[in-house]
């Protein structure tokens, strides 16, 4: 099983176009999409969505990621080999959750034209050299033939919160914005234990957040901000049948600080 | 076969954590994607779009349908098995037209925690609750070991149109709009046979259709709306090259009435 | 494998519908999205994307392309055979691409309506006609059981640039905006063959692109605009981390010319 997450949209010929190079290497795979609708070059979006999935897929699926603005530039291309699944895409940090999160990854640098289109477009590895190598992947090509093991590839600085030590004042920010309007912000049950919300209040964007409990619906106050531990693993920030983040004004990387409530 | 029907958009993690969850369970299953751009918590639209696609399916495929606002709280999750399929979702209302269409349908409670995930999230009961289920169906596990056999599951009442005996006037409204504009009503062949159009006159949102036919590119005034009976069995109110939904500024409960022309 | 393309938006109950029927017919056929986002209509860019991504799929796929403003009209509905696939859709020019690069193409009518669904609406043959068609091309029926060769099919005039013979300025037009903004015109390497930029400029909108170069990373002024030769096969306008086409304000169709220099 291969599976699809980009920035490039269902709209155009990208994707069917990475779907029919796999195809037409190993016809017998199944193609899973992930999502298409990474916001354009936004590494960082295509990492969180990634780092949200890939653990429910069964073990050996090939996870195909390009948020690529470095396409055709000396950025790498890489595969990644954990103890239960592929990753192929560039060495820009988008997966930068994998390497955290799992203890045995082996990183290696495509480098092996036969595994590639005989013409690489320097605008499109996607379809030229990624799909191909993911295809062959499918196919049981070990990683170690397609390239050599490095050991510098790139992850990003997802800074996790921070302590003030002094007031105990957790500063952290929101990371994600979905479809409904919740605010997925990077606290988890470290910085917020959710049976020690009593005497809390999260402040973001001018306002307050000071109802917290395990779903929205939960809300006594229907008309304010909610604050619950989302099915991500971090807390979210959402409002009773409305959009949190429109309310807020809030976009990924918004500031936030969880503070005792008397420091109002 | 599993469908899905969701309101979770597809630039998110919803979907795709779904997805894996069923494959891990049944690698073998295919997934099919009905839509999952359901106007966020539209109950109501999502039934619409489930009632106009499931019977094109396979005998014995698993409709899994999820537009769910009151997730977390106390409503039920439920399967019903059919004659020709199994649904799998909250019991909100969403599989009203199963009930009203299917004769024979058994419905049954989710109450077995073990065709579940470990953890259900109060949040996200499509990845731990639905997606497993719906996943053990397909493995061949009957509805009734999966919970007991209820009678009192919920049907919304999406009133037919209502016919005023003295004057025969027919009141009724739109129940969806489509990509190209076109607005589907609630009006039936029994409210006005394609063969008895003659005379009649559709108002609606302070307009009139008075054009009548098989298809929109009968009418013979294009720059007027035109009504025909369309392919999800409701008459559909268009405009030639046009949006009529724009150019009525109708939405979904847009009331309507379908009267001899001489009342105008 | 049968491949979608279509105007449907992926909203509404068309795209379940279409393989809803298509796997009723044939359950183990795999179904593969190419894109229903193709502009309400617009057969022009539904022909553009096709003829970007057919080729890359695997022998005998079975492309099923359905923009048909003219659908229950008199418009014939046709079944390409090529060397390495199979086309089903209307015969109002979406094939235009593939009669142009398929040396051998055998065009049948489809005529035979035990091969369609029992009633035929006339504002859906994307369910009722096209996919049933397909499915049982997937099945092993030779096209020329479905409908009798025909050989007055219809191409579009998609002009190729006209070059003024006595000045050598090429005239062209953009045919296509991508997810990124890039602006795709019918430029291609005979027009204007990449090693051969220098002193070449083009105008387009009332703006010049002087920057050329094989992808937009190169572009050495990153606020001006870059062309570049992208991947299906035309010239193609770009501006660094930002979108061509809003900059411009260019659509489909805008004109443009490539000139040499010293004619500014």
């Amino acid at each position: 099983m291969i599976t699809l997450l980009t920035d490039f949209g269902t709209a155009d010929y990208f994707v069917p176009a990475v779907k029919g190079v796999i195809y037409s290497i190993n016809p017998a795979v199944q193609v899973v999409d992930l999502t298409h609708e990474i916001p354009p070059q936004d590494i960082q979006a295509g990492a969180f969505t990634l780092g949200a999935c890939y653990s429910y897929y069964p073990q050996g699926t090939i996870h195909l990621a390009v948020v690529d603005p470095g396409v055709g530039s000396e950025r790498r291309a890489i595969v990644i080999e954990t103890d239960s699944a592929f990753f192929v895409g560039p060495d820009n940090g988008i997966f930068t959750h994998i390497y955290s999160r799992e203890e045995n990854h082996r990183v290696f640098r495509i480098s092996r034209q036969e595994f590639c289109r005989p013409v690489i477009s320097p605008t499109f590895h996607g379809r030229d050299l990624f799909a191909p190598v993911a295809a062959w992947l499918s196919r049981g090509v070990p990683p170690r033939q397609i390239g050599e093991e490095i050991g510098d590839f790139i992850s990003l600085p997802f800074a996790p919160p921070r302590i003030e030590p002094s007031t105990g004042i957790v500063h952290g920010r929101i990371i994600h914005l979905d479809r409904f309007g919740n605010c997925i912000t990077n606290l988890t049950a470290r910085d917020l234990p959710p049976g020690e919300t009593q005497g809390k209040i999260i402040r973001v964007a001018g306002q307050e957040v000071r109802q917290f409990g395990e779903y929205y619906g939960q809300a006594e106050r229907k008309d304010e901000l909610f604050a619950y531990p989302g099915s991500a693993g971090y807390w979210e920030i959402a409002l009773w049948c409305g959009s949190a983040a429109a309310h807020l004004g809030a976009a990924g990387g918004t500031p936030l600080t969880l503070e005792p409530e008397h420091y109002s």
